[in-house]
């Protein structure tokens, strides 16, 4: 494959981290510069934990284009910094691919205008774990086929919300192909309150919260004699690097701003 | 092995049906007759679905054992039955194997004397699934070491009550060598009702209900770092048979009535 | 929807039973006849297990769909009969839905000409479980975004071959959207043989037997921080109905012969 | 409870790390000193990653019992540092809980007598994790009502031996309740050589190595009807802290040496 120049901004946090490693250790990409809000002129590699990435720190991002080459930049900063950067690099003639889930419909709008003028490929995506956002796909296909699902989803018992952003999206994404159906006996009952979980159209999500878990969810189809069980777990962040590098090597082959991992996924 | 002479009670039951397979299947064991409401006098080999066991019916318990010779009764009938063939059983100097939840207090008392005073083994469980029975046991134990546990059953749709009887007696074994305490963060908000599933002294229990399951529970521990889970399915009512076999061969050796599995297996 | 008319031939058989059971329970479904090899003239009705059913029994399929209305043939007999059942459907303008792996290339190519000249769907399938075929698409389609994958298949202890046919059409289809890589570390050392399991183009698959399974696979992919995990649990036959079901409605839709029940699932 | 004070050999280990948040982070233990080879004479709190503990740093763990009021000693350094620490600990009174696998018999049986002279507890482990004993004892005990049984072990593919230690550890504590038995049908037939796995006197062991998965071992019992599995799933290291955290409460009540954690778990 031809080589990919790749800026990263947001090099020193915990996602920043992990997408300066991706980029190490992937034959095809190479890191030609980091945008830090920090450590403006020094190189990367005198930060601790970089050893060996002797790439120049930029502050000042337009700086940064100017005198660095670039097909893609990564940004892992903050919705605000996002915003600024994804805007200079396609005003610079370089594809984004940014980790955020609070862009505005105005800021997105914006961008994805932009994204056209220039015919400049660019992927914004709240979630890059590959596996979470197949899992959803396979579950939303497999509702054509099964009337009956239910989810559960297990974290660490310091998440305060119950359930997930991601069961409450997939549940959404089911109810694509699922007509709404009340599930398990009509004459059912609940003995302890709460047994039968969180009901979203008829469907049932649980959620369990343990010491020791990571996150993990697993959606459970079932029909006469079969289950058909879907299941992604996660063990830590570096999990988000296989969506950034499918992102990273398909911004190239676009012309116009794409959403969410899962439309460039199928 | 030495061979045990075994009489079954109530062998066109689902369970009895299943009892006379075991007994059949096993090579010390030798079925001896067979009690029945209907067709006194026949051969169980008349009936449909036991070709080969030429053995007597006899809807008579007290003539059954005047006439047969047997070490076991094994007695898969109703409570009121069970209660009358099981002091039977006793008074001739077998000892009864007998699955029921149905025995009132009074009722255990006086076969429990009855037993003593004839030195009679007599074992009296509402559960034979061997498998879902160290369930349980390993829970209680593995209780001493984790604070943080939840339990997930599952069964098919046609089930009426959530929690399952299996799950809520789990709960309470768990709690003999746990302490009550809330679970999950203390700031914790369920965004749809019903999430966190059923509570027990600060424990979760998750009830599934799905077609083509059958009867399924895991009981998750969770700590620092790991998690230990611990579960039994039950595919069919095979699996009833493994406890039967096991009190089968242990009543001979005891002189007393005990109740339930888990009193003899360890 | 409109009513469907249906004709099962080989209801007495295992599978057969089932689709008449199918037939029965749902509701735009109705059942006009059965070809069976004997009780020609009779009812259905006069059958054990089939009470109510007061359809009409025909030894010869000519016969019968010159006598009988019918919309789809649903054919569970011998890949003999089978291919006969077949032809005659087609030339009496019904649609067939066939359960066989066991037509030669020969017999299909006829049967696919005869379906175009007809303009009739017709669809031959090895293996109707809905939730097995999803598996092997799920697990194709990860595979563009997963290099390493695992196959575990656990089947009941009387299964003579390891793997399983399922396992070893799973490792084919994820082989189309995956290069060949050894797996695992490149010194890695089996202290016993066989720990690592059979190995297919760098992939391992792992063969569990034991009584009391059924028929389970899950295929496991894994790349940095994360697993997804895609598994089917077969309970009993019934679960090959959904394919039967899916078939039935989808045949009406088609003018041509389609081979396996992938093909019209998406 | 009483508050125990501790001494940490090793604190900048990765598992020495560990134990210095388990003693910080519970509220009956209090750390009072640490050895380590260097910096002697300075704060631990002088050390990166180790704020808010100004306990000091002693390089000669003479000095250190001396100086320094200790019930318990945890020791996570070498075997041979280890070994004369362990000693040390013991003539000064103080009670060892120690993490290795390195010692010799003849250093455990000098150690033993040393413990029982001085009437002091002392424990040695291999493996700290509680789940992961637990499961093993469980294997053990299950294999008395099961005669069939598979492992599953799963772990990272960097992993080099297969099956792990602690899958040949759990079929050997099988072994001792169970006959062995050939499994599986006698006929079965690899059609794919390895796909059965490891035969252990029967059992069989399946290794699975994937990026991504942690470590992790299913063990699962079959019988008619049903499965039992247990399961352990270590996320990190500090899923060894439970079994340091019940060491160091246990060994205050015992007045001998005692090896491996499964001696003071039941």
């Amino acid at each position: 494959m031809n080589e990919i120049n790749i800026i990263v901004a947001g090099p020193r946090g915990r996602m920043g981290r992990e997408a300066v490693n991706l980029v190490k250790e992937t034959p095809h990409f190479r890191l030609t510069a980091v945008v830090d809000r920090i450590n403006n002129g020094k190189l990367l590699s005198d930060m601790e934990g970089f050893s060996g990435l002797d790439v120049p720190i930029y502050t000042d991002i337009h700086e940064c284009f100017r005198e660095v080459e670039a097909d893609v930049l990564i940004d892992l900063t903050t919705p605000d910094l996002g915003f600024l950067h994804t805007k200079s690099a396609l005003e610079n003639g370089v594809r984004p691919v940014v980790g955020t889930t609070g862009f505005t419909p105005e800021q997105l709008e914006e961008l994805k205008e932009l994204a056209e003028r220039k015919s400049l490929g660019c992927i914004i995506a709240p979630n890059f774990a590959v596996g979470a956002v197949l899992m959803m796909k396979f579950a939303q296909t497999a509702a054509k086929y099964f009337e009956d699902v239910e989810i559960i989803e297990m974290h660490h018992d310091q998440k305060l919300d119950a359930p997930s952003g991601t069961a409450v999206k997939t549940a959404e994404m089911i109810g694509v192909n699922r007509e709404p159906k009340a599930q398990g006996h009509e004459n059912e009952k609940e003995t302890i309150s709460g047994a039968r979980g969180a009901e979203v159209d008829g469907m049932r999500i649980h959620s369990v919260r343990l010491p020791g878990l990571v996150a993990h969810q697993q959606v459970i189809f079932g029909s006469n004699g079969q289950t058909l069980t879907i299941r992604h777990d996660s063990y830590n962040r570096a999990s988000f690097m296989s969506g950034v590098k499918v992102s990273v090597e398909t911004v190239l082959q676009l012309t116009t701003l794409v959403y969410g991992l899962e439309s460039i996924i199928d």
